[in-house]
Order: structure tokens, then sequence, then C-alpha cells
């Protein structure tokens, strides 16, 4: 029995990602594969050079597209459930990379539909409303402005309808049942969802009438989705999506399974006041200290386990600052007191940037936004 | 065990109409009903009169509602599979009366999404076409301009959708398996789409902000899709909607099942040329008559089982005349080829008016559509 769960819809245990490798079938990113992406982008992001992300489908194929000049598109997107918070920008923070570096276009999906259907305690008014919520801290990251669509799916339905049951009629409840592990006692309305959520990786193609590559950067969780969509999408006559897949951002309370939005001291959003944040840091983020400051001095912390640590790999572009903080932390020379007030000190200066940008964020929304 | 079937996608059998009302939970129209409708319509519609329309639901509450002065509005539909046939008419023309009677607004849906979902044959663009072919066929009865809402799912998808998802949040598979005997090979757009056809029977309401009673004809075999919606949209804070179900107007080739369109000598269609439709008639009516003219002289014939006769029961509104042709075949002095002459008779001037009408529908087929 695993002792970890990734669906889609839960994360919980210590997650062994050599094994989610090969229980998806999903191919690790190597030194090969960063070379080949190097001679493309000049440099390699630092989630591609930290291992976050650390997994892909089909990338050489659309390598192997790029270099013939059929340019990809980026498809990545989020479930308005609550406000966003740190863990769900690390993929878009890389995928904004891969849009400078590649000026690929981005398709944003927003699943209120996703989170209305399977949230028991949520309308569908509220989920619509944090779609839009959520959409400004996507546009505060700099995504380009007429390179970057999107979309709630709900008020884009009659697009993505018509779309959808294409998919829909290819998916039996058999194939839900083993991949999502829906029962009967499931609604019609999560059978069907995956059937939305696949339409964005092949949309451009029907759109256009000829196959554009799609690429889709994303947590581990979700890939699930796309192993149906690959399979079904290529009776339709489009290529398959490429994926590449990212580890995910530990709780502040310990260093197993994901964080969660709807446990609030387990994350922190990116509308929490610099006081808030620090706070909780303070008095949540899980430690890899030693159980006084003698014993820590003696025996030094464990940056494996710490999640101050763990969160500044996420967060701390620099390299050598982060290796000193390493080697500081693991030596007992760092405390773990110190440790949070370095990763308070670099969070509060990104979310500072991040608010302020995702206010101005609130007069373009619409150049971003597309519906029916 | 049932000897025939009556579900929305397959009739088969002779129908036992009596055990379906018990077998459904529905309630005959009896004698007390049609008095208490007769008092708003001031007559009885043929079909009413002939137990064409035979059974219900909630009937007396819309009378109810519409004696307080909460008017009901008309939603009927559609599945677009194929060109329109005579047994299509039967639930419409009844439905234009209950317009003229009762001043209603009619819905009326046409389900290209189903019609893909179902035939593994069709393609969407083939069913979405044939919606709007077939909506010529609905303006050509005389539904009133302004007063009626045509719309194909797929191109009311923003609107439809936003409500189907809250008919699908609360519906599981294990009841689509119990009410429609779908399983897990069963695609889930197939398990989905009910929750789509219920969406007009609520989505005026929806738009409206407050609820306004809904009664829909239609032949009994698709009243399982409503007894779904009825239990879901109580939930949802609609009323429940009255219906009226009618009979299956017999194949040409047997009274037993229903005219199907994907048989074609089974049916005539509202497109057939005169010469056609008599041919379909002299060639495959099934005869209730003697087998030589001696015996039919002598025993007289059978109209219970002669499909010519049945027919008439279905389009001569004239009681009279459809009595003396009764009492003729059953006496023998009516020979069954003389009866089909009627038939073919009655038909082409029917269908002569039709398809000028039809024609003529063509030029204002925009004022009926709806879209989103």
């Amino acid at each position: 029995m695993p002792k970890y769960t990734v669906t889609p819809w839960k994360v919980e245990g210590e997650v062994d990602y050599n094994k989610l490798i090969k229980d998806f079938g999903t191919e690790a990113i190597d030194d090969k594969l960063l070379q080949r992406l190097k001679k493309h982008t000049k440099d390699l992001h630092y989630m591609l050079r930290r291992k976050i992300f650390f997994s892909h489908r089909d990338m050489n194929f659309i390598l192997d597209e790029h270099e013939k000049g059929n340019k990809f598109y980026l498809y990545t997107g989020r479930g308005p459930s609550g406000n966003t918070h740190l863990g769900h920008l690390v993929p878009w923070i890389f995928t904004k990379w891969l849009q400078d570096r590649f000026d690929a276009e981005l398709w944003f999906q927003m699943t209120d539909d996703e989170k209305f259907i399977f949230n028991p305690k949520l309308e569908l008014e509220e989920t619509n409303k944090l779609a839009y919520e959520n959409a400004l801290d996507v546009i505060a990251l700099g995504f380009k402005k007429g390179r970057t669509k999107i979309f709630a799916d709900t008020d884009y339905a009659k697009t993505l309808y018509r779309e959808a049951i294409k998919v829909a009629k290819k998916l039996n409840v058999s194939t839900t049942k083993a991949v999502f592990g829906l029962t009967d006692s499931d609604s019609v309305g999560k059978h069907f969802f995956t059937s939305v959520q696949s339409v964005p990786a092949f949309l451009p193609s029907a759109l256009a009438g000829k196959n554009i590559p799609c690429l889709i950067p994303l947590a581990i969780d979700q890939d699930a989705h796309f192993r149906v969509t690959r399979d079904i999408i290529g009776k339709l006559g489009y290529y398959k999506p490429g994926i590449l897949h990212c580890v995910f951002l530990p709780a502040l309370t310990g260093p197993k399974g994901k964080m969660s939005a709807s446990i609030a001291e387990s994350a922190v959003y990116t509308t929490d006041a610099p006081e808030v944040v620090a706070k909780k840091i303070r008095k949540y983020a899980f430690s890899g200290g030693g159980d006084t400051i003698a014993e820590h001095r003696k025996k030094g912390g464990n940056p494996e386990i710490d999640v101050s640590y763990q969160w500044l790999r996420f967060f701390e572009e620099d390299d050598k600052k982060l290796e000193k903080i390493y080697r500081d932390y693991k030596s007992g020379r760092l405390l773990t007191g110190e440790l949070k007030e370095i990763l308070i000190e670099k969070l509060s200066r990104f979310l500072k940037a991040h608010q302020a940008n995702r206010e101005k964020a609130r007069k373009v929304l619409d150049k971003y936004i597309i519906k029916d």
C-alpha cells in the first residue's frame, strides 16, 4: 500500500516523487533534456536547476516541433475554491518564464465549474467570483497582455461545451472510476468534469483548424486529467499535449503532502499582510532544528524537512544565497528562528511587490479575460 | 418480464400504456381533469378526446397556479438525429393548441449534443445542422413569433451549462444507471446528458428570479428524464414541472413500438413528396383487414391494429368522419386498400400545406432561434 495519495482532489502523506514517475508512467527531466532546452532558453530557470520541475511527458516532441517552426502554446489553470496561496504561484512563476523565453501564448483555465461541482459547500456564484480574484494573481506575475487568455469555464462555456462533449463521448465511466477513484455514488458532474479540463489542450488547434502543440506546466497531482486527455485527444486527431510536472510546495505545518487553501494555518495567501505572514511563519513553520539551541549548535538542523528552508528553495532565485543558508543551517550556525526571519524577509519583499501588481491588475483584467 | 421496452432511446414491443402509468408512477388523464381543463380552453383537443394524451404529472398543480394568476410556460423538444417524421409532430400539434388556448410561451430544445453523444455515427456538425432543419417543422405548425424560443443546445451552451451543472452536482451515477439502464461502459457524456435536458424545466424561472410553472407535453418515452429532473429541481428551489404524456404514433410497418426515423420504410417524413407518401402507405402500411376481399367483407377488419386507421386517429380532427371510417372498416364495408387511400388523401393535403409553411419558415427562422 502506498504511504501517500496523489489525485487531483487529494494529496496526503510523504510523497515519493521518483515512485510517482514510475506509477504515473512519466519521464524524469534529465540533464540531456535540460541541455536541449537550454539551447533555446539560454539559461535554466531555478525551478529546473533544483528539480522542482522534475518530470515530463513528450517534452522532446514539443521541442522537435518547435525546432521545425511549429511553435507551442502554454496551458495551465486554477481551481478557484479560495484565495490564491503561494503553492499555486509555483507553476505559474515557471510558466511565466516559459512564456518569456519562447514568446508562447498562454491559455489559462479557471475551473469555477469544477470547484462548484466537487465542493458541497460552494455555490457557483462564489467560485465564479473567485475565478476573477485569482486571475489578478496570474496577471500580477507579469504575463504578457495580448499573449495571455484567461477564462472562467462557465463564462466560456459555449466554446468549451461543444468541444468537451467530443471528449465526453469517448470517455467511459469505467475509466473515470479507474483513473480518479470515482464511484457510482459520485455525481455525473464529477465524472463529466475531466472532459472540460481536457478542452484547452486542443482548443487552439480546433479553432485554428490545424495542429498546434500544447505544453502544460502543472503540479503533478493534476496529471491524472491529462493521462485521460492524452488518450482521447489523439483519437480526435490532435497532438497529445506535452506536460512538465512540478513537486508540491509543502504546507507550512509540515513537509508532508501539499499546501491546502482550505486549512488556513497551512498556507500563506498572496493577499496576507506582512505582519500576518511573519506571524504565520513564526508560529507554524515546521522546524528541522534541534530541540534546544545547544543541541542545534552541536548536531545542526535538517534542511530537508525544515519548511522555511524548503520554501526558500521555491522562492529564493539566487543559488549561492540558498547554498549558504543550507550549509549554515545544516552545520548549526543558523538557528531555526533566524532561518524563519530570512524567509519572512524574502516573502515580505516578494508579496509587497505582488500585492501592488495585483491591484494594478484590476485595471487591465478585461484585457486578459476571454468570454463567449 | 415486460414484453416491451420504453426508454428515451428505445421503444420496442407492444406497449401497455395502462401498465406504463403504474410503472412510471404517473396519473391517468381522467374526465374530471378534462372538464377542469375545458373550463379554461372552452374546447378539448381531439388528442385529449381520443386519449392520445393519456397520462400526466401534476397537471392539477399547473391549473391551480394558473387560476391564481401564475401562468405556466410550455417546454418540449426534439433530438435532431434525422429528418422530422409524422410521429414527432404529434406532441407538437398538441403543444401548439396549448399555446393558443393559454397564450403560453414555448421553450423548444433541440438536443444536438444528445444525438451526437448517443449516436456513434453522427458528428456534432450534422446534428447541429439537423436542429435548424427540424426547427422549420416546428415553426411550420404555426407557433407564435415572439412567444416561441427554439434553441440548439450547443449554440445556447453558455446559458444552459451554468444551470446544467447545478443538476449534475446532485445527480449520481447510481441514479443514471437505475433510471436509464446506463452502465460503466457508457460514456460520461451519456450519464451527464439528462442534466442538460433538465434545464429548460426551470431556466425561465432562474432567469426571471421567480418561480414560473412549467408544463411539458411529450411522448411518454421521454418521461424518465423528467422523473430525474423533478426530484432534483425541487431541491434547487424550483417548482416541479407538470407533464402531459402522449402515446406513440405506430410505425407504418406494424402497430408495435414507435415510428423510428432511422428505419426509412417505417416512417413518413415531413419532406416526403406526395407520391412517396402514397407509395409508402400502399406498400408498407400494416393491414388489419382480412386475407381475402371475401373474408374481409364477411368478418370485417380490425381497426385496432390497422395502421392506416390508427394514423387517422392522430391526424383526422373530425370525430364523425373518423367514427364512420371505424364502423365501415370494422363491418367490412371499407376495404384496407380504400382505407389507405383515405389516409393518403388526408396526409397529402396536410403535408402539402406543411411543406409550404416549412419553406416560408426559412425566412423567419431567426425570429424564433435564441443563441448565446
